[in-house]
Protein backbone atom coordinates (compact mmCIF):
# COMPACT_ATOMS: atom_id res chain seq x y z
CA UNK A 1 0.00 0.00 0.00
CA UNK A 2 1.14 3.59 -0.52
CA UNK A 3 0.17 6.27 0.74
CA UNK A 4 -2.50 7.20 -1.79
CA UNK A 5 -4.06 3.84 -1.32
CA UNK A 6 -4.46 4.25 2.34
CA UNK A 7 -6.42 7.82 1.51
CA UNK A 8 -8.50 6.33 -1.04
CA UNK A 9 -9.05 3.25 1.14
CA UNK A 10 -10.07 5.42 4.33
CA UNK A 11 -12.11 7.78 2.68
CA UNK A 12 -14.16 5.18 1.23
CA UNK A 13 -14.43 3.27 4.76
CA UNK A 14 -15.48 6.41 6.18
CA UNK A 15 -18.38 6.69 3.88
CA UNK A 16 -19.79 3.94 4.39
CA UNK A 17 -19.46 4.45 7.79
CA UNK A 18 -21.46 7.45 8.11
CA UNK A 19 -25.13 7.21 6.10
CA UNK A 20 -26.71 10.08 6.47
CA UNK A 21 -29.99 8.79 8.80
CA UNK A 22 -32.39 10.93 10.39
CA UNK A 23 -32.12 13.65 12.09
CA UNK A 24 -30.49 14.19 8.78
CA UNK A 25 -29.12 17.20 10.10
CA UNK A 26 -26.72 15.78 12.96
CA UNK A 27 -25.52 13.20 10.84
CA UNK A 28 -24.69 15.89 7.90
CA UNK A 29 -22.88 17.72 10.58
CA UNK A 30 -21.03 15.15 11.74
CA UNK A 31 -19.96 13.88 8.17
CA UNK A 32 -19.24 17.02 7.03
CA UNK A 33 -16.10 17.79 8.97
CA UNK A 34 -15.00 13.76 8.92
CA UNK A 35 -14.99 13.52 5.26
CA UNK A 36 -13.73 17.30 4.41
CA UNK A 37 -10.03 16.25 2.62
CA UNK A 38 -7.11 15.81 4.87
CA UNK A 39 -4.06 13.83 5.11
CA UNK A 40 -5.33 11.09 7.06
CA UNK A 41 -2.53 10.71 9.46
CA UNK A 42 -3.95 9.03 12.19
CA UNK A 43 -5.85 6.44 10.31
CA UNK A 44 -2.83 5.62 7.86
CA UNK A 45 -0.64 5.64 11.28
CA UNK A 46 -3.22 3.16 12.71
CA UNK A 47 -3.20 1.15 9.89
CA UNK A 48 0.61 1.04 9.35
CA UNK A 49 1.56 -0.28 12.45
CA UNK A 50 -1.08 -3.17 12.47
CA UNK A 51 0.85 -4.15 9.19
CA UNK A 52 4.48 -3.88 10.77
CA UNK A 53 3.98 -5.61 13.12
CA UNK A 54 2.46 -8.37 11.11
CA UNK A 55 -1.05 -8.07 11.56
CA UNK A 56 -3.69 -7.58 8.90
CA UNK A 57 -3.91 -4.08 8.34
CA UNK A 58 -7.75 -4.82 7.55
CA UNK A 59 -8.83 -5.59 10.81
CA UNK A 60 -7.99 -2.26 11.81
CA UNK A 61 -10.04 -0.03 9.03
CA UNK A 62 -12.70 0.35 11.28
CA UNK A 63 -10.73 1.10 14.74
CA UNK A 64 -8.63 3.51 12.19
CA UNK A 65 -11.94 5.98 10.66
CA UNK A 66 -13.16 5.95 14.46
CA UNK A 67 -9.61 7.82 15.42
CA UNK A 68 -10.20 10.28 12.65
CA UNK A 69 -13.91 10.78 13.49
CA UNK A 70 -12.62 11.65 17.32
CA UNK A 71 -9.46 13.94 15.08
CA UNK A 72 -12.96 15.79 13.69
CA UNK A 73 -14.25 15.79 17.15
CA UNK A 74 -11.82 17.59 18.07
CA UNK A 75 -11.35 19.99 15.48
CA UNK A 76 -14.98 21.33 15.49
CA UNK A 77 -15.15 22.26 19.28
CA UNK A 78 -11.98 23.41 19.18
CA UNK A 79 -12.68 25.64 15.76
CA UNK A 80 -16.22 26.89 17.90
CA UNK A 81 -16.32 30.13 18.91
CA UNK A 82 -15.83 30.10 22.49
CA UNK A 83 -12.48 28.38 22.00
CA UNK A 84 -10.03 29.22 19.02
CA UNK A 85 -13.29 30.53 16.99
CA UNK A 86 -12.01 29.56 13.58
CA UNK A 87 -13.91 30.37 10.74
CA UNK A 88 -11.97 27.88 7.96
CA UNK A 89 -10.50 24.58 8.32
CA UNK A 90 -9.42 22.74 5.84
CA UNK A 91 -10.20 25.24 3.15
CA UNK A 92 -13.56 25.04 4.29
CA UNK A 93 -16.04 26.84 5.98
CA UNK A 94 -15.85 25.13 10.08
CA UNK A 95 -18.84 23.14 11.03
CA UNK A 96 -20.18 25.61 13.36
CA UNK A 97 -19.90 28.34 9.93
CA UNK A 98 -21.74 25.86 8.10
CA UNK A 99 -24.84 24.44 10.53
CA UNK A 100 -25.21 26.82 13.38
CA UNK A 101 -22.94 26.71 16.18
CA UNK A 102 -25.85 24.43 18.81
CA UNK A 103 -25.49 21.60 16.13
CA UNK A 104 -21.52 22.06 15.81
CA UNK A 105 -21.94 21.52 19.54
CA UNK A 106 -24.16 18.60 19.16
CA UNK A 107 -21.96 16.85 15.93
CA UNK A 108 -18.83 16.75 18.11
CA UNK A 109 -20.85 15.13 20.84
CA UNK A 110 -22.18 12.76 18.44
CA UNK A 111 -19.21 11.70 17.00
CA UNK A 112 -17.51 11.04 20.74
CA UNK A 113 -19.18 8.16 20.84
CA UNK A 114 -20.19 7.25 17.18
CA UNK A 115 -16.39 6.89 16.69
CA UNK A 116 -16.12 3.95 19.55
CA UNK A 117 -19.67 2.48 17.87
CA UNK A 118 -18.20 2.04 14.94
CA UNK A 119 -15.29 -0.01 16.36
CA UNK A 120 -17.87 -2.22 18.12
CA UNK A 121 -20.57 -3.12 15.69
CA UNK A 122 -17.80 -3.86 12.55
CA UNK A 123 -14.86 -5.59 14.38
CA UNK A 124 -16.54 -7.77 16.19
CA UNK A 125 -14.17 -11.15 14.61
CA UNK A 126 -11.33 -9.13 17.06
CA UNK A 127 -12.96 -10.75 20.16
CA UNK A 128 -14.31 -9.05 23.13
CA UNK A 129 -10.62 -8.61 25.39
CA UNK A 130 -8.89 -7.17 22.49
CA UNK A 131 -12.23 -4.72 22.05
CA UNK A 132 -12.06 -3.27 25.23
CA UNK A 133 -8.28 -2.88 25.26
CA UNK A 134 -9.51 -0.70 22.06
CA UNK A 135 -12.28 0.44 23.96
CA UNK A 136 -10.07 1.80 26.89
CA UNK A 137 -6.98 3.54 24.80
CA UNK A 138 -9.75 5.38 23.00
CA UNK A 139 -11.89 6.42 26.36
CA UNK A 140 -7.73 7.53 27.75
CA UNK A 141 -7.20 9.66 24.94
CA UNK A 142 -10.20 11.24 24.05
CA UNK A 143 -11.07 12.32 27.40
CA UNK A 144 -9.50 14.81 30.26
CA UNK A 145 -6.33 13.24 30.67
CA UNK A 146 -6.07 12.79 27.04
CA UNK A 147 -6.41 15.68 24.22
CA UNK A 148 -9.00 17.07 26.34
CA UNK A 149 -6.12 17.98 29.02
CA UNK A 150 -4.05 19.58 26.22
CA UNK A 151 -6.64 21.81 25.20
CA UNK A 152 -7.78 22.81 28.48
CA UNK A 153 -4.20 23.39 29.47
CA UNK A 154 -3.79 25.47 26.03
CA UNK A 155 -6.48 27.64 26.37
CA UNK A 156 -5.27 28.41 30.00
CA UNK A 157 -2.02 29.28 28.75
CA UNK A 158 -3.45 32.13 26.47
CA UNK A 159 -3.36 33.85 29.67
CA UNK A 160 0.54 34.18 29.85
CA UNK A 161 3.39 36.40 28.43
CA UNK A 162 5.86 34.39 26.33
CA UNK A 163 8.97 34.82 27.94
CA UNK A 164 11.92 32.58 27.26
CA UNK A 165 13.01 33.15 31.09
CA UNK A 166 9.85 32.18 32.55
CA UNK A 167 11.00 28.47 33.74
CA UNK A 168 7.27 27.22 33.73
CA UNK A 169 6.67 27.67 30.48
CA UNK A 170 8.69 24.98 28.51
CA UNK A 171 7.51 22.59 30.93
CA UNK A 172 3.06 23.81 30.24
CA UNK A 173 4.10 23.67 26.33
CA UNK A 174 5.21 20.25 26.22
CA UNK A 175 2.70 19.39 28.26
CA UNK A 176 0.10 20.95 25.61
CA UNK A 177 1.78 19.44 22.85
CA UNK A 178 2.06 15.98 24.24
CA UNK A 179 -1.71 16.04 24.98
CA UNK A 180 -3.60 17.79 22.53
CA UNK A 181 -1.14 16.11 19.55
CA UNK A 182 1.05 13.41 20.53
CA UNK A 183 -1.65 11.27 22.21
CA UNK A 184 -3.94 10.78 19.35
CA UNK A 185 -0.93 9.69 17.58
CA UNK A 186 -0.26 7.50 20.60
CA UNK A 187 -3.80 5.73 19.79
CA UNK A 188 -3.41 5.27 16.43
CA UNK A 189 0.06 3.19 17.05
CA UNK A 190 -1.33 1.70 19.92
CA UNK A 191 -4.17 0.21 19.01
CA UNK A 192 -2.71 -0.69 15.35
CA UNK A 193 0.18 -2.73 17.13
CA UNK A 194 -2.56 -4.52 19.77
CA UNK A 195 -5.14 -5.68 16.31
CA UNK A 196 -1.81 -6.93 15.30
CA UNK A 197 -0.97 -8.76 19.00
CA UNK A 198 1.89 -6.57 19.17
CA UNK A 199 4.01 -7.69 22.69
CA UNK A 200 3.98 -5.29 25.39
CA UNK A 201 7.84 -3.91 24.73
CA UNK A 202 6.34 -3.47 21.55
CA UNK A 203 3.43 -1.29 22.20
CA UNK A 204 5.56 0.37 24.70
CA UNK A 205 8.33 1.04 22.10
CA UNK A 206 5.72 2.51 18.77
CA UNK A 207 4.39 4.87 22.02
CA UNK A 208 7.77 6.77 22.55
CA UNK A 209 7.85 6.62 18.71
CA UNK A 210 4.66 8.36 18.23
CA UNK A 211 5.70 10.74 21.17
CA UNK A 212 8.35 11.65 19.34
CA UNK A 213 6.01 12.18 16.05
CA UNK A 214 3.56 14.37 17.92
CA UNK A 215 5.98 16.83 19.17
CA UNK A 216 7.73 16.88 16.05
CA UNK A 217 4.65 17.25 13.78
CA UNK A 218 3.27 20.09 16.51
CA UNK A 219 6.83 22.04 16.03
CA UNK A 220 6.59 21.58 12.22
CA UNK A 221 2.87 22.92 12.46
CA UNK A 222 4.26 25.93 14.73
CA UNK A 223 6.38 27.04 12.27
CA UNK A 224 3.90 26.59 9.13
CA UNK A 225 1.83 28.83 10.97
CA UNK A 226 4.71 31.68 10.94
CA UNK A 227 6.04 30.68 6.84
CA UNK A 228 3.02 29.21 5.09
CA UNK A 229 -0.02 31.02 3.71
CA UNK A 230 -4.02 30.40 4.11
CA UNK A 231 -3.99 28.42 0.67
CA UNK A 232 -1.20 26.37 1.47
CA UNK A 233 -2.95 25.59 4.65
CA UNK A 234 -6.81 25.75 4.01
CA UNK A 235 -6.94 27.28 7.69
CA UNK A 236 -6.75 31.36 9.05
CA UNK A 237 -2.65 31.74 10.06
CA UNK A 238 -0.25 33.56 11.40
CA UNK A 239 -3.03 33.77 14.64
CA UNK A 240 -0.49 32.12 16.90
CA UNK A 241 1.37 35.27 17.01
CA UNK A 242 -1.06 37.52 16.55
CA UNK A 243 -2.18 36.30 19.99
CA UNK A 244 0.93 36.01 22.00
CA UNK A 245 0.14 32.29 22.45
CA UNK A 246 2.38 29.77 23.58
CA UNK A 247 3.74 28.50 20.62
CA UNK A 248 7.27 26.29 20.20
CA UNK A 249 8.28 29.14 17.54
CA UNK A 250 6.65 31.78 19.76
CA UNK A 251 9.26 30.47 22.90
CA UNK A 252 12.01 29.01 21.19
CA UNK A 253 12.18 31.40 17.96
CA UNK A 254 12.26 29.62 14.13
CA UNK A 255 16.07 28.48 14.23
CA UNK A 256 15.71 26.29 17.54
CA UNK A 257 12.23 25.53 16.96
CA UNK A 258 13.44 23.97 13.08
CA UNK A 259 16.66 22.03 15.31
CA UNK A 260 14.46 20.29 17.91
CA UNK A 261 12.26 19.26 15.15
CA UNK A 262 15.02 18.08 13.29
CA UNK A 263 16.05 15.82 16.35
CA UNK A 264 12.72 14.33 17.38
CA UNK A 265 12.21 13.17 13.68
CA UNK A 266 16.21 11.60 13.94
CA UNK A 267 14.69 10.12 17.41
CA UNK A 268 11.86 8.28 15.59
CA UNK A 269 14.20 6.86 12.92
CA UNK A 270 16.37 5.40 15.37
CA UNK A 271 13.23 3.56 16.83
CA UNK A 272 12.37 2.43 13.64
CA UNK A 273 16.15 1.38 12.78
CA UNK A 274 16.74 -0.39 16.20
CA UNK A 275 13.53 -2.03 16.62
CA UNK A 276 14.72 -3.23 13.44
CA UNK A 277 10.60 -1.74 12.30
CA UNK A 278 10.68 -1.39 8.06
CA UNK A 279 7.85 0.97 6.77
CA UNK A 280 8.45 2.85 4.01
CA UNK A 281 5.00 4.73 4.82
CA UNK A 282 6.33 6.38 8.37
CA UNK A 283 9.67 7.06 6.49
CA UNK A 284 7.78 9.17 4.07
CA UNK A 285 5.60 10.02 7.03
CA UNK A 286 8.92 11.27 9.00
CA UNK A 287 10.67 12.87 5.91
CA UNK A 288 7.14 15.08 5.03
CA UNK A 289 7.39 16.57 8.68
CA UNK A 290 10.63 17.30 8.49
CA UNK A 291 10.64 18.99 5.81
CA UNK A 292 7.19 20.50 6.56
CA UNK B 1 -32.75 0.14 50.07
CA UNK B 2 -35.22 3.17 50.88
CA UNK B 3 -34.91 5.72 48.20
CA UNK B 4 -32.54 7.92 50.11
CA UNK B 5 -30.37 5.33 50.72
CA UNK B 6 -29.65 5.12 46.94
CA UNK B 7 -28.99 8.83 46.76
CA UNK B 8 -26.53 9.04 49.52
CA UNK B 9 -24.62 5.84 48.37
CA UNK B 10 -25.22 7.07 44.86
CA UNK B 11 -23.50 10.76 46.04
CA UNK B 12 -20.90 9.03 47.95
CA UNK B 13 -19.84 7.02 44.72
CA UNK B 14 -20.00 9.84 42.34
CA UNK B 15 -17.23 11.40 44.99
CA UNK B 16 -15.35 8.08 44.70
CA UNK B 17 -15.25 8.11 40.90
CA UNK B 18 -14.31 11.56 40.35
CA UNK B 19 -11.26 12.83 41.40
CA UNK B 20 -9.58 15.81 41.07
CA UNK B 21 -6.97 14.89 38.97
CA UNK B 22 -4.29 17.64 36.89
CA UNK B 23 -5.63 19.60 34.86
CA UNK B 24 -7.93 20.46 38.09
CA UNK B 25 -10.11 23.34 35.76
CA UNK B 26 -11.89 20.36 33.87
CA UNK B 27 -11.73 17.76 36.70
CA UNK B 28 -13.58 20.24 38.89
CA UNK B 29 -15.94 21.42 36.10
CA UNK B 30 -17.21 17.85 35.46
CA UNK B 31 -17.39 16.49 38.68
CA UNK B 32 -19.71 20.47 39.58
CA UNK B 33 -22.75 19.34 37.70
CA UNK B 34 -22.21 15.64 38.19
CA UNK B 35 -22.55 15.96 41.92
CA UNK B 36 -25.16 18.99 42.22
CA UNK B 37 -27.67 17.95 44.41
CA UNK B 38 -30.53 15.97 42.40
CA UNK B 39 -32.74 13.32 42.27
CA UNK B 40 -30.95 10.60 40.92
CA UNK B 41 -33.53 9.23 39.50
CA UNK B 42 -31.72 7.69 36.47
CA UNK B 43 -28.91 5.47 38.67
CA UNK B 44 -31.62 4.63 41.00
CA UNK B 45 -33.75 2.93 38.26
CA UNK B 46 -30.79 1.52 37.18
CA UNK B 47 -29.81 -0.12 40.46
CA UNK B 48 -33.47 -1.27 41.15
CA UNK B 49 -33.58 -2.72 37.39
CA UNK B 50 -30.97 -4.59 38.46
CA UNK B 51 -31.78 -5.81 42.13
CA UNK B 52 -35.62 -6.13 40.56
CA UNK B 53 -34.31 -9.00 37.98
CA UNK B 54 -32.52 -10.48 40.88
CA UNK B 55 -29.09 -8.83 40.55
CA UNK B 56 -26.84 -7.49 43.21
CA UNK B 57 -27.52 -4.11 42.97
CA UNK B 58 -23.81 -3.21 44.23
CA UNK B 59 -22.75 -5.09 40.60
CA UNK B 60 -24.98 -1.97 38.90
CA UNK B 61 -22.78 1.38 40.87
CA UNK B 62 -20.55 1.96 38.27
CA UNK B 63 -22.84 2.17 35.27
CA UNK B 64 -25.78 3.48 37.10
CA UNK B 65 -23.16 6.14 38.13
CA UNK B 66 -22.11 6.87 34.50
CA UNK B 67 -25.50 7.03 33.28
CA UNK B 68 -25.88 10.18 35.80
CA UNK B 69 -22.83 11.48 34.28
CA UNK B 70 -23.75 11.18 30.60
CA UNK B 71 -26.97 12.73 32.12
CA UNK B 72 -24.86 15.78 33.61
CA UNK B 73 -22.98 15.90 30.13
CA UNK B 74 -26.44 16.62 28.36
CA UNK B 75 -27.41 18.98 30.98
CA UNK B 76 -24.34 21.19 30.55
CA UNK B 77 -24.09 21.37 27.22
CA UNK B 78 -28.16 21.93 26.63
CA UNK B 79 -27.56 24.88 29.23
CA UNK B 80 -24.96 26.79 26.71
CA UNK B 81 -25.80 29.97 25.49
CA UNK B 82 -25.98 28.87 21.48
CA UNK B 83 -28.68 25.72 22.84
CA UNK B 84 -31.28 26.94 25.86
CA UNK B 85 -28.94 29.46 27.15
CA UNK B 86 -29.40 28.72 31.08
CA UNK B 87 -28.48 30.41 34.12
CA UNK B 88 -29.71 28.24 36.81
CA UNK B 89 -29.94 24.55 37.00
CA UNK B 90 -30.60 22.27 40.29
CA UNK B 91 -30.83 26.09 41.83
CA UNK B 92 -26.91 26.67 40.87
CA UNK B 93 -25.44 28.76 38.51
CA UNK B 94 -25.09 26.63 35.23
CA UNK B 95 -21.53 25.14 34.21
CA UNK B 96 -20.27 27.43 31.64
CA UNK B 97 -21.66 30.67 34.02
CA UNK B 98 -18.98 29.16 36.83
CA UNK B 99 -16.02 28.15 34.57
CA UNK B 100 -16.82 29.58 31.09
CA UNK B 101 -18.26 28.51 28.07
CA UNK B 102 -14.99 27.42 26.94
CA UNK B 103 -14.64 24.82 29.75
CA UNK B 104 -18.36 23.88 30.01
CA UNK B 105 -17.99 22.75 26.40
CA UNK B 106 -14.81 20.65 27.12
CA UNK B 107 -16.46 19.32 30.44
CA UNK B 108 -18.94 17.71 28.27
CA UNK B 109 -16.75 16.35 26.22
CA UNK B 110 -14.90 14.39 28.99
CA UNK B 111 -18.18 13.23 31.10
CA UNK B 112 -18.90 11.40 27.44
CA UNK B 113 -15.74 9.20 27.74
CA UNK B 114 -15.38 9.39 31.16
CA UNK B 115 -18.61 7.88 32.08
CA UNK B 116 -18.13 4.86 30.08
CA UNK B 117 -14.26 4.49 30.92
CA UNK B 118 -15.93 4.43 35.05
CA UNK B 119 -17.52 1.17 33.58
CA UNK B 120 -15.06 -0.58 32.75
CA UNK B 121 -12.71 0.42 35.36
CA UNK B 122 -14.94 -0.51 37.80
CA UNK B 123 -17.26 -3.63 36.66
CA UNK B 124 -14.42 -5.90 35.06
CA UNK B 125 -16.01 -8.84 37.33
CA UNK B 126 -18.67 -8.40 35.39
CA UNK B 127 -16.94 -9.68 32.35
CA UNK B 128 -15.70 -8.46 29.07
CA UNK B 129 -19.03 -10.08 27.18
CA UNK B 130 -21.70 -7.92 29.43
CA UNK B 131 -19.15 -5.01 29.06
CA UNK B 132 -19.41 -4.60 25.72
CA UNK B 133 -23.24 -5.10 25.68
CA UNK B 134 -23.15 -2.01 28.28
CA UNK B 135 -20.99 -0.37 25.47
CA UNK B 136 -23.31 -1.15 22.94
CA UNK B 137 -26.14 0.71 25.47
CA UNK B 138 -24.13 3.61 26.49
CA UNK B 139 -23.00 4.53 22.71
CA UNK B 140 -26.52 4.18 21.15
CA UNK B 141 -28.94 6.22 23.75
CA UNK B 142 -25.57 8.56 24.00
CA UNK B 143 -25.68 9.39 20.32
CA UNK B 144 -26.94 10.61 16.93
CA UNK B 145 -29.81 7.80 17.45
CA UNK B 146 -30.52 8.36 20.95
CA UNK B 147 -30.37 11.71 23.10
CA UNK B 148 -28.71 14.03 20.79
CA UNK B 149 -31.16 13.08 17.47
CA UNK B 150 -33.84 14.76 20.35
CA UNK B 151 -31.84 17.54 20.87
CA UNK B 152 -31.61 18.47 17.80
CA UNK B 153 -35.30 17.88 16.82
CA UNK B 154 -35.73 20.36 20.01
CA UNK B 155 -33.76 22.68 18.66
CA UNK B 156 -35.70 22.77 14.88
CA UNK B 157 -38.90 22.22 16.78
CA UNK B 158 -38.24 25.83 18.09
CA UNK B 159 -38.55 27.27 14.24
CA UNK B 160 -42.57 25.74 14.56
CA UNK B 161 -45.48 27.75 15.25
CA UNK B 162 -47.65 25.60 17.97
CA UNK B 163 -50.93 24.58 16.31
CA UNK B 164 -53.12 22.21 17.50
CA UNK B 165 -54.14 21.59 13.25
CA UNK B 166 -50.37 20.63 12.06
CA UNK B 167 -50.91 17.11 12.22
CA UNK B 168 -46.84 16.58 12.00
CA UNK B 169 -46.41 18.08 15.56
CA UNK B 170 -47.74 15.30 17.73
CA UNK B 171 -45.37 12.84 15.98
CA UNK B 172 -42.55 15.05 16.73
CA UNK B 173 -43.04 16.02 19.63
CA UNK B 174 -43.36 12.25 20.69
CA UNK B 175 -39.89 11.63 18.94
CA UNK B 176 -38.23 14.64 21.22
CA UNK B 177 -39.55 13.16 24.14
CA UNK B 178 -38.55 9.48 23.26
CA UNK B 179 -35.17 10.71 22.32
CA UNK B 180 -34.51 13.27 24.66
CA UNK B 181 -35.92 11.44 27.91
CA UNK B 182 -36.82 8.07 27.64
CA UNK B 183 -33.63 7.12 25.61
CA UNK B 184 -31.48 7.55 29.16
CA UNK B 185 -34.52 6.19 31.00
CA UNK B 186 -34.48 2.79 29.26
CA UNK B 187 -30.57 3.07 29.18
CA UNK B 188 -30.70 2.74 33.13
CA UNK B 189 -33.33 0.30 33.37
CA UNK B 190 -31.83 -2.52 29.85
CA UNK B 191 -28.11 -2.02 31.70
CA UNK B 192 -29.24 -3.01 35.02
CA UNK B 193 -31.20 -5.77 33.54
CA UNK B 194 -28.39 -6.77 31.66
CA UNK B 195 -26.10 -6.81 34.66
CA UNK B 196 -28.87 -9.15 36.24
CA UNK B 197 -28.30 -11.50 33.78
CA UNK B 198 -32.49 -10.63 32.74
CA UNK B 199 -33.77 -12.58 29.17
CA UNK B 200 -34.25 -10.98 25.71
CA UNK B 201 -38.05 -10.76 27.39
CA UNK B 202 -37.61 -9.46 30.23
CA UNK B 203 -35.33 -6.82 28.96
CA UNK B 204 -38.44 -5.60 26.17
CA UNK B 205 -40.38 -5.69 29.04
CA UNK B 206 -38.73 -3.11 31.00
CA UNK B 207 -37.51 -1.29 27.90
CA UNK B 208 -41.74 -0.31 27.48
CA UNK B 209 -41.98 0.30 30.86
CA UNK B 210 -38.94 2.81 30.51
CA UNK B 211 -40.71 4.28 27.21
CA UNK B 212 -44.06 5.33 29.36
CA UNK B 213 -42.10 6.38 32.02
CA UNK B 214 -39.63 8.86 30.17
CA UNK B 215 -42.28 10.67 28.10
CA UNK B 216 -44.69 10.88 31.34
CA UNK B 217 -41.70 12.29 33.37
CA UNK B 218 -41.66 14.86 30.36
CA UNK B 219 -44.71 15.56 30.25
CA UNK B 220 -44.63 15.70 34.38
CA UNK B 221 -42.02 18.40 33.43
CA UNK B 222 -43.84 20.46 31.20
CA UNK B 223 -46.48 20.50 33.05
CA UNK B 224 -44.36 21.76 36.29
CA UNK B 225 -42.93 24.78 33.87
CA UNK B 226 -46.10 26.28 33.78
CA UNK B 227 -47.66 25.21 37.65
CA UNK B 228 -44.38 25.33 39.23
CA UNK B 229 -41.76 28.14 40.73
CA UNK B 230 -38.25 29.10 40.85
CA UNK B 231 -37.96 28.11 44.39
CA UNK B 232 -39.30 24.54 43.82
CA UNK B 233 -37.63 23.63 40.49
CA UNK B 234 -34.11 25.05 41.06
CA UNK B 235 -34.25 26.53 37.44
CA UNK B 236 -36.23 29.21 35.28
CA UNK B 237 -39.72 28.39 34.47
CA UNK B 238 -42.49 29.47 32.44
CA UNK B 239 -39.44 29.55 29.37
CA UNK B 240 -41.35 27.09 27.20
CA UNK B 241 -44.28 29.59 27.19
CA UNK B 242 -42.76 32.80 26.52
CA UNK B 243 -40.66 31.23 23.84
CA UNK B 244 -43.72 29.23 22.24
CA UNK B 245 -41.70 25.63 22.49
CA UNK B 246 -43.42 22.95 21.00
CA UNK B 247 -44.34 21.20 24.86
CA UNK B 248 -47.20 18.86 25.45
CA UNK B 249 -48.94 21.92 27.48
CA UNK B 250 -48.75 24.08 24.96
CA UNK B 251 -49.99 21.46 22.10
CA UNK B 252 -52.85 19.78 24.20
CA UNK B 253 -53.26 21.72 26.83
CA UNK B 254 -53.07 21.38 30.72
CA UNK B 255 -56.04 19.18 31.15
CA UNK B 256 -55.55 16.70 28.18
CA UNK B 257 -51.54 16.17 29.86
CA UNK B 258 -52.76 15.53 32.86
CA UNK B 259 -55.45 13.20 31.80
CA UNK B 260 -52.54 11.47 29.13
CA UNK B 261 -49.43 11.30 32.19
CA UNK B 262 -52.07 9.47 34.30
CA UNK B 263 -52.61 6.88 31.51
CA UNK B 264 -49.04 6.45 30.98
CA UNK B 265 -48.62 5.91 34.75
CA UNK B 266 -51.18 3.58 34.99
CA UNK B 267 -49.55 1.99 31.79
CA UNK B 268 -46.03 1.68 33.91
CA UNK B 269 -47.72 -0.01 36.60
CA UNK B 270 -49.90 -2.51 34.58
CA UNK B 271 -46.62 -3.68 33.09
CA UNK B 272 -45.19 -4.08 36.50
CA UNK B 273 -47.92 -5.90 37.96
CA UNK B 274 -48.30 -7.84 34.44
CA UNK B 275 -44.98 -9.49 34.81
CA UNK B 276 -44.99 -10.11 38.32
CA UNK B 277 -42.20 -7.45 39.14
CA UNK B 278 -42.61 -5.80 42.66
CA UNK B 279 -40.50 -2.79 43.68
CA UNK B 280 -41.42 -0.11 46.31
CA UNK B 281 -39.26 2.06 44.82
CA UNK B 282 -40.61 2.06 41.31
CA UNK B 283 -44.21 2.61 42.70
CA UNK B 284 -42.87 5.31 44.68
CA UNK B 285 -41.14 6.81 41.84
CA UNK B 286 -44.75 6.37 39.09
CA UNK B 287 -46.64 7.92 42.04
CA UNK B 288 -44.16 10.69 42.62
CA UNK B 289 -44.30 11.48 38.81
CA UNK B 290 -48.05 11.02 38.56
CA UNK B 291 -48.50 13.69 41.34
CA UNK B 292 -45.92 16.12 40.03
Amino acid sequence: MKINDYIELIDKKLEEFMPINYPQKIFKAMKYTVTLKGKRLRPIMCLETCKMFGGNFEDAIPTACAIEMLHAQTLIHDDLPCMDNDMYRRGQLTNHMVFGEANAVLAGDALLTFAPQTILKNSKHLGAEKLLKIMEEYFHAAGAHGVIAGQVVDIESEKFEVNEDDEQLPEILDYIHTHKTADLFKLALRTGAIIANATEQQIEDITEFGQYMGVAFQIADDILDVTSTFEEMGKTLGKDKEAGKLTYVNLYGLEKSKKDLNELIDKCFDILSKHNLKSEIFEQILTKIRNN
